[in-house]
């Protein structure tokens, strides 16, 4: 596995394709959410930054059938309750999509343990995947770790980000991966902008994806499917507002999943056609 | 005002008194809270990291008199519920001292503005204090200060850490400064290990101290508060464990007081005194 990936990356500096990856990768999530995106024909994550339960199971219900994830921000939920938790996960079966809590956990390994594991949101039992800023050092992964990897789970780092003046640049991308090739056994991937590494076992999504480039009032900057997937190397796209302000989000996701998945296809090998 | 601090910091490199600094600053939070630490003699905040209301108020209650901030992490709380907010509200009016939650708001603008102001927590409508990370870029002050502002709420940047191998460090801590010298209406101060700029507006707090030097498993750092004080010029000093997992939690709260006070003393200048 590990040497055809080398050999792929070495002549064509592209992807191996995700049926190749879920093969080679050691983290029973990473494969399941590989093997989702190779099924289901989609490298999307929708973001779904709506404050009211019942609007977020309407989207994610409508988005479902395009996306291989859906990102929560539970704590901007103004009515969360245990109830809408199972539903989301029955949603999750219903729609083959994993449940990634973009908490951006930025403590002390002490402080995120209890924070992952506790409180009203109990995030370490319903988010497959959720993830953490690098900035406290390592401890905030062995702090996760201790709760999330008993239960399978699965934390990104976030190495690079989209908004203006931010500060995950250089040296401090630079120890986010050496931090994750560290404890690749809890960290799957990261969020960022482009691609950090080559290792196929790191997955790499990228928030702040619409379909044309352009920005916010308060920093968030835009890139489009095919820049992000295409030229950036990243492998999943994240889309907030493209998807649930758009007035048919069903249609919006499925454009960003055609343009995503096209771009893909353009920047991946099928290692074992090209070899025959 | 300010050019009694020039004075006095070119003479000594020491600092105001609290009753000083409270006639300087512009922020009423910040005038509130120089107020309390020269009314009762104390630097202390408390954080209060047990994960049940009933232990957070009682602790809160006996260690409320010797303190000028107890610091929240709601989101560890088991049992949260609204009526917990209005018992500790009522325990700052009782002791006086303000209420910090230990947010450690890390997202995109647009994010971290709903995280503040909605979901079950709605921090925004009870922490007088909370903080931020940098790494995103100023739109995380902007998006807060949107909330805080009109509230009169304060916030702290984190521009360095106590843990083990953490990135808040050189450029990255020179840009945090930076961040919060332009926000300085809405950012109160930082979060570090040492003091960063001799602007009296802002107000150094400093976590990871104990009585005794030493770590835990996790990678915490611990100081003492005369190191934090006296040599590194912080202004509060931040004790969870040292006091919550103490045989006697309010005679902790009141040697971690005086050693803080104490340090203080002798670290400032009363200026009204020595000039006369």
């Amino acid at each position: 596995g590990v040497k055809l990936t080398e050999q792929v990356s070495k002549k064509s500096k592209k992807s191996l394709r995700y049926h190749e990856r879920a093969e080679i990768v050691a983290h029973p999530l990473s494969k399941q959410l590989l093997k989702i995106m190779d099924s289901k024909q989609t490298n999307l994550a929708f973001s779904v930054d709506v404050t009211k339960c019942q609007q977020v199971l309407e989207l994610v219900d409508k988005v479902g059938p395009h996306v291989c994830i859906v990102k929560t921000h539970v704590d901007i939920i103004e009515d969360f309750n245990d109830d809408f938790i199972t539903a989301l996960q029955k949603l999750a079966d219903k729609h083959n999509f994993l449940i990634f809590e973009d908490r951006k956990f930025a403590d002390i390994g002490n402080t995120v343990k209890h924070q992952y594991s506790s409180g009203v949101y109990k995030i370490n039992q319903w988010a497959h995947i959720t993830n953490a800023h690098s900035v406290p050092g390592d401890g905030v992964v062995q702090g996760l770790k201790d709760v999330g990897l008993p239960k399978n789970r699965g934390c990104l780092l976030i190495a690079e980000m989209s908004s203006t003046g931010n500060l995950a640049t250089g040296e401090y991308t630079k120890a986010t991966v050496k931090m994750a090739e560290e404890q690749a056994d809890f960290v799957i991937g990261f969020i960022c902008t482009s691609r950090l590494t080559d290792d196929p076992r790191f997955l790499h999504m990228t928030p702040g994806v619409q379909l044309s480039a352009g920005g916010d009032s308060l920093g968030q900057q835009y890139l489009t499917p095919n820049i992000v997937i295409g030229d950036r190397g990243s492998d999943i796209i994240i889309v907030g507002r493209g998807i649930y302000k758009a007035d048919d989000p069903s249609n919006a996701a499925k454009l960003f999943k055609e343009a995503g998945y096209e771009a893909y296809l353009k920047q991946s090998v099928d290692f074992t056609i090209t070899e025959q």
